[in-house]
């Protein structure tokens, strides 16, 4: 029978740590204790995470509109590795008494053991679907899956659309609602508006026309992470390419429409003038509302909304071998205020907590550092060449953000290759139209498509 | 209610020809059709087909061995098409009483009914599960989902034979069988050569020698396609990367094993010795036997394996308005036999067909034009640069036919977008090994997991 691969007799001189997410956090992580570690034989380095690739997060709007290849937007992890393992495997459980990690390898079902003596939480969050009723009929943006199912499920929609005579039915499968007018729902609604663009020019029967976006927030404004005047020029931009930008409005429901059997409906609070709105869609975004995933829950140490409390050296006090860092952790800044949950911050807390580690297991006498960053800037792009953000105090807006936006995140891919292939992606795209080539996937078992039971039957 | 989008009044001045199917038969009628009836505006072309992407099969090997992204090794149908409309539907069924094709669309099951006046049969193959008893269990390599999958498949034994202690687990995690040493098997097998040696340098626990291949015919030899002495360099060249050939051999049947519940056992006849003997492997592929759609089938006309008789025209004798063409027609040479379901056929055939259906529509009194073509050569890639083939007549091999495998299909490619992404493809893979990323899938809904039931439960 299978063998859970590490669960060797544990000598007293191995000291093994293991590190659980394969996100900005827990690759920089490894690659810091790696480093240190690499003339350390009784070291040993371990990192789980469900999917073999880190996803470079910030590319994944490209990813779905097909500007870039989505495999591009994601790095391997393997070839990133020297000293450090990886497993792949998906964390179902951790036990802190007996210090070890249990895990399963999809698909196949294939269970680990993995025994660590020091244990890195650095899994991220995925979206919470527990604040709007029905949200799992809504599609996440989180990561590749999600991105090559709404690319497929767009084109898809724009088949349907070209094929059909029937004018409600075609404003129905082209409304594009987006919840969330953060960073995430702006990026995303900025490409798809290019992207319904470039798709266009292949379904002559579909004009501009036809397909509506609606951008909802519950907050008084969008992109409530930047200045209210970047903010404005963002909404401006949207508003000129024909999106309905409603704030203030705090989705009640979203319920499956019953005929016909695929539409949703997104109910609206009432406005000033006493007027419920419901909005009929195929496509529903959740773009709102990200939790930490639930394992840290189960963790016996404090939290506070759904994140592991530690230490500013991100380290679990009740836990001494324990330490988190990224989406998942509360690390007070100077003020006591959490960290905001960034790519930026979480690379930078990696090599802070890989140090921090260091000193305990070599226990060189040296103090453990705290966490300090201050951001130097925030960054959001447009689509069509336009971006807007604040780089160190400085606001930027247009095709100069665009660019700096594309250029700092192509340099923050960890190997040539990968620049290489996105930067020729993005020639490609500036010589050619998008292609309408839907990836194919199997058996499309989608949140979105849990409420698609039973066929319409033959029209005659 | 959803209209079927096409079934506006039939008017007796409107002629609409309707072809069945987007392989290299159904898209190039299409495309002589569409410039012939350029200018005529009372005849309708529809084209039907269930992806909205163009497949340039040959290089799904390439595309299943991560050499080229898998959306490079397509062309999408739409912005080919200027006159002629695009509709994206499985056909189910054919009335040709009515002059009516029944289809529908996935994944939301919208039913279509398209009348026509003329109907192009070009349905191509699929892989026949018939032949081999449990060929369910195996995979097949005919489309691009079969491509992504097989490579994801890959890459994952990889993972699990990387995480594993068990000698005997890796042995059958890294046990490749092929079943089938026609082209296609053997340009598969010489694709997955070159596959696992790039994949060997990111998995350090991995040497070559746990990896096996082995490729089966129930024929004599290897390429049948091609001449004896041609089949032996193909035969000399895998043998030396270490596949194991074994010829006349019928493979008595597949079944999973079950303990682990994942391994498949393949059951060969019992050899010169009097030994039978089972191969046991994760993968098995199942490169052998491609029958018609089963459509064809159902058709009122004569058929013959599977494939509908039409006259050297194209026509079907007992329906007048109906034709067919590539893999799954009976089109007899001058000597009364079938010509062989290849690509370089299909395309010429289009080109006969399309000035055929001209002819009637049009009435303009012309003879009906037989298919009449002298092939040219075939060839085939054995992967690492190396290839194997006759072009008019000279003999090639080695690396030279490698290069006019490649061009010959590059050029092959409808429009200049993609040739230029498959030959950016090819520079970047000279220039950097292959990656281990893997495209998600959802759900796995594929063959092979159908005997994946119950995990193993916790190991402990």
């Amino acid at each position: 029978m299978t063998t859970p691969p590490t669960t060797a007799p544990h000598q007293r001189t191995l000291k093994r740590i293991v590190i659980l997410g394969g996100g900005f956090g827990g690759i920089y992580t490894t690659l810091h204790l790696q480093k240190i570690f690499r003339h350390h034989d009784a070291v040993e380095i371990v990192l789980i995470n469900n999917d073999n690739y880190f996803l470079m997060s910030p590319l994944l709007f490209e990813a779905g509109s097909g500007v870039l290849e989505p495999r591009h937007a994601v790095t391997p992890i393997r070839p990133l590795l020297h000293k450090a393992r990886f497993i792949e495997a998906d964390v179902e459980r951790i036990d802190v008494d007996k210090r070890l990690v249990f895990a399963r390898h999809t698909p196949d079902d294939k269970p680990y053991e993995i025994p660590y003596d020091h244990l890195v939480l650095a899994l991220g969050g995925k979206t919470n679907r527990s604040l709007i009723p029905g949200s799992e009929f809504a599609l996440g943006f989180k990561n590749l899956r999600d991105a090559i199912y709404l690319r497929n499920h767009i084109i898809d929609l724009f088949e349907q659309a070209d094929a059909s005579d029937d004018p409600e039915e075609i404003r129905r499968l082209l409304n594009f609602v987006i919840i969330g007018g953060g960073l995430v729902g702006v990026e995303l609604i900025g490409e798809l508006t290019e992207f319904v663009d470039n798709l266009l020019r292949s379904y002559p029967r579909i004009s501009r026309e036809h397909i509506h976006f609606a951008l909802l927030d519950a907050s008084p404004r969008i992109l409530s992470e930047m200045d209210q005047e970047l903010a404005d020029y963002a909404a401006e931009t949207l508003w000129r390419r024909g999106v309905e930008i409603l704030t203030n409005v705090r989705v009640q429901k979203i319920e499956p429409f019953a005929d016909p059997a695929s539409a949703l409906r997104v109910y609206l609070p009432a406005d000033a003038r006493g007027q419920a709105r419901i909005l009929e869609a195929e496509t529903v975004l959740l773009c709102a509302g990200v939790m930490p995933n639930p394992l840290i829950a189960s963790m016996p140490a404090e939290s506070l909304k759904g994140k592991i409390v530690v230490e500013p050296t991100m380290r679990v006090t009740s836990l001494g071998n324990v330490w988190a860092l990224g989406d998942c952790a509360f690390i007070p800044d100077k003020n006591g205020k959490p960290y905001p949950p960034l790519a930026q911050h979480a690379l930078r807390q990696a090599k802070v907590v890989a140090h921090n580690i260091a000193r305990v297991v070599l226990n060189d006498g040296a103090h453990l550092q705290p966490f300090v960053y201050e951001s130097k800037g925030t960054l959001a792009s447009l689509g069509h060449y336009d971006g807007v953000g604040k780089v160190l105090g400085i606001k930027i807006r247009g095709f100069a953000a665009w660019w700096v936006w594309r250029t700092y995140y192509v340099m923050q891919m960890p190997r040539w290759e990968r620049r290489l292939r996105v930067i020729l992606d993005w020639t490609i795209a500036l010589l050619f139209r998008n292609d309408v080539v839907k990836l194919d996937l199997f058996g499309q078992a989608h949140p979105s498509h849990r409420r698609r039971g039973t066929g319409l039957g033959f029209g005659s």
